[in-house]
């Protein structure tokens, strides 16, 4: 760790009296935070909810950057580049990045997706200053050491070759590729064995730099946390590695943009020698922003959203056709997908696909039944306050609706619009999503003839 | 829901101040939990953790029943039965189960272990009292009805066929095959196709009556709850299934016992087409009432329990030889297990099955350092603290430790027991245990000549 001049703090405070700009988003009662807002001269946002009944924080730092921002020949290079920022720094080892938090008993891990990244440690409160420093580090000062890529290099092949193994998860893939097809936003977000053997050291480098500058990052802390304080520690950290002197920098926007999918009827098999076929049957969604996406999170959670759901009811409890089936919804800043998952054994592939398809068309001719469409918002509204208690879910929430949409919603405004959604609005959005020809993705050992029939699912 | 006369809540407050007995194990402190027990007339024992500060509640019901308790003949029927109390009851179909807690946005579920099976329902604190309502009466009225046996069989056919597309998963249940053969601990919960095929309503009804009296459970509650009023609910709920009419029934003991386990040298190979050999290395670990656990737990900590981990450093981060490597602990009430998981390219599993029976062998020898003894107790303790915000967590600690243990251990005296261990404790308990010849389990493509070396690994 870095000693700390007191020249240095006097200097940092003052710039921040200068130029930072902190607003309170949203004020807290009862159990539920307040959200406070600070931008740091060099465009770094900072978000924090602060809930002073627990006795953890997460501190998370999101980047604005995802496997669609990769090129063909980049494919993989943002989860190569994640795995990469826990190999150490010019203050750290990868040892004593891992070793920092496990001694403290935090988690720390971080995700990749389509459109943003996430690092994050979960810890007890009075670690928080720990967290930020190791997470800061990790993120403004990685070496990217050519033998830690190629180190890593195999722990990705093995990463590629474990969800291989994993015929549920990865028919989400082929799903995404059967809807785009070979795009930004089609392709896996773990590359693949020739794009991952292909990758260097100087195009990871690249695509560091060029994606995590301040103005594309987006921080959040979550739990018993003070916002003054961890602007001041994050701000520091930043400063010390010299990330903030752009002093006229502006955050990045949120990505947006608006696009029409036209895949329909589309099937993908992958023949593989499993046990069940897994199969996702699904159609073009929502982008994240559509304001009928309160309806569509009704009309999802009460067709395939827990044990009640119509999906699970017809095809597991009353006729027994598989353990795991379920809906759900992928909202992109400018498109989107809405998919029904299931897993059965290949024989019974045809009647679960019959069962699933002939749900969805009533769906969209009918609609919903009133006590259905009252019992999915009961249910979405009881998920939601139960998940203010996890500081993790917390830092999720406000870090992406910062980075993704620009703007905080209050839980209450969450449950309003909730609770405001009609069946009329769950009828007109089944009638506009779900009246689209569905396309198909299965993997499974099916035989030719069973092969053949796939395609009146989707007819 | 049936109603509810003045004259039965009479009734059932007279009979508790006759003879149940409530005592507090633990008193609570900032943010710590009370830990209350009460053992109602009809021998069912009662225990809360409450903890003012959370707006949820979960609750559960444990059963002292698991796969170990069945014959050959009855392999899988601990776990059919878990299914089966969600598909009615004399009161409420399955979908009235499932649709009271989805309409809260409750979770429920439930799973089958070895020696226990739990049924839990996790909800906002005003809807305890529907959890309560629904959990015992799932418990205490299940209907078994002869076409739900039927549907529910396709159900778990389906579930272990998913298993089976998991080798990562399926490889433990080989593992304690391999350690402990064809014997009610070494065979698997969710049984097999020929004994699911095979068992009867009959036989599953008569488990079911022998294994869920009063005696033979724990409800456990924590969070936002009061006990006193979680008593009488769960009180009436019995009553009126006329479960608790034999007051002077006591509560059944632990299960206990002591055994020595001698498989040593074993290899088993399942040869599968995956993409991974999925491998577990291991030997017989303590009994879960071990005193050496506490050090055990350090060791394992230590040699595969987290990012900084011996196993994943040398495995991982040096060599990039695989995604997923960890070590484990399973502790049952009479023996354990020890078990170090890895997934890789079948090309490199021997590399890393030396790797991994030469760290084995080297903390065999010469225990751990002391910075990495002082750096498990840290990520052991952090990590307990962390727990305790998990309601969740929070109900199967005192649950099981009711169920298994007969007692309860405030965190104090946890943290202290893990502060406690020394190095020297460490080096003793390695010295026992991985000393021991070890066994390996294997899942993955391996050629015979491979097959042929992973013997090597056991030498």
């Amino acid at each position: 760790m870095t000693s700390r001049s007191s020249a240095t703090t006097a200097r940092t405070s003052s710039e921040a009296r200068a130029v930072a700009r902190t607003q309170t988003l949203l004020k807290g009662k009862d159990g539920i935070g307040t959200v406070r807002r600070t931008v740091l001269p060099g465009g770094l946002r900072i978000v924090t909810e602060t809930l002073p009944s627990v006795r953890s924080a997460t501190f998370g730092i999101w980047a604005n950057v995802g496997s669609r921002d990769e090129t063909p020949t980049l494919n993989g290079a943002t989860h190569y580049l994640e795995h990469l920022l826990f190999k150490g720094t010019a203050k750290r080892t990868a040892l004593d990045i891992s070793s920092a938090i496990d001694a403290v008993g935090g988690e720390m891990n971080a995700f990749t997706a389509k459109e943003y990244t996430c690092y994050y440690a979960r810890v007890l409160d009075t670690d928080l200053p720990l967290a930020i420093d190791v997470v800061c580090d990790m993120l403004t000062g990685s070496l990217i050491a050519p033998e830690d890529v190629d180190a890593e290099r195999g722990v990705i092949l093995e990463e590629i070759a474990m969800t291989e193994d994993d015929p549920g998860d990865c028919v989400h893939d082929l799903f995404a590729h059967t809807m785009l097809g070979d795009t930004p936003l089609g392709r896996p977000v773990l590359g693949t064995v020739d794009t991952i053997n292909a990758l260097n050291r100087g195009q990871i480098a690249r695509f560091y730099k060029k994606h995590y500058d301040p103005t594309h990052l987006v921080v959040a802390a979550a739990g018993n946390v003070d916002h003054a304080t961890v602007v001041r520690q994050v701000r520091r950290a930043f400063e010390r590695a010299g990330a903030l002197s752009r002093h006229d920098a502006v955050p990045m926007a949120p990505r947006e943009g608006s696009r029409t999918l036209r895949t329909a009827g589309k099937v993908e098999l992958l023949n593989r020698k499993t046990e069940q076929a897994h199969v996702v049957l699904g159609m073009p969604g929502l982008a994240r922003t559509d304001e009928r996406r309160w309806a569509l999170g009704v009309l999802n959670t009460a067709l395939g959203g827990g044990m009640s759901s119509r999906l699970f009811q017809e095809v597991r409890e009353k006729r027994g056709l598989a353990y795991s089936v379920y809906s759900y919804t992928s909202g992109f800043a400018d498109c989107g997908l809405f998919g029904v998952y299931a897993g059965c054994r290949p024989s019974q592939v045809h009647d679960v696909l019959k069962i699933c398809r002939d749900e969805l068309d009533r769906v969209a001719t009918h609609g919903l039944d009133d006590d259905e469409v009252a019992r999915a918002i009961g249910q979405l509204s009881g998920s939601t306050v139960l998940g203010l208690e996890d500081t993790g879910a917390l830092m999720n929430r406000i870090g992406k609706s910062e980075l993704c949409w620009g703007e905080q919603m209050s839980v209450d405004d969450m449950l309003a619009r909730i609770a405001e959604v009609t069946p009329d609005d769950v009828r007109e959005v089944a009638g506009e999503l779900l009246t689209q020809r569905p396309s198909l993705s299965v993997i499974g050992p099916l035989k030719d003839k069973q092969a053949d029939r796939l395609d009146e699912a989707v007819s």
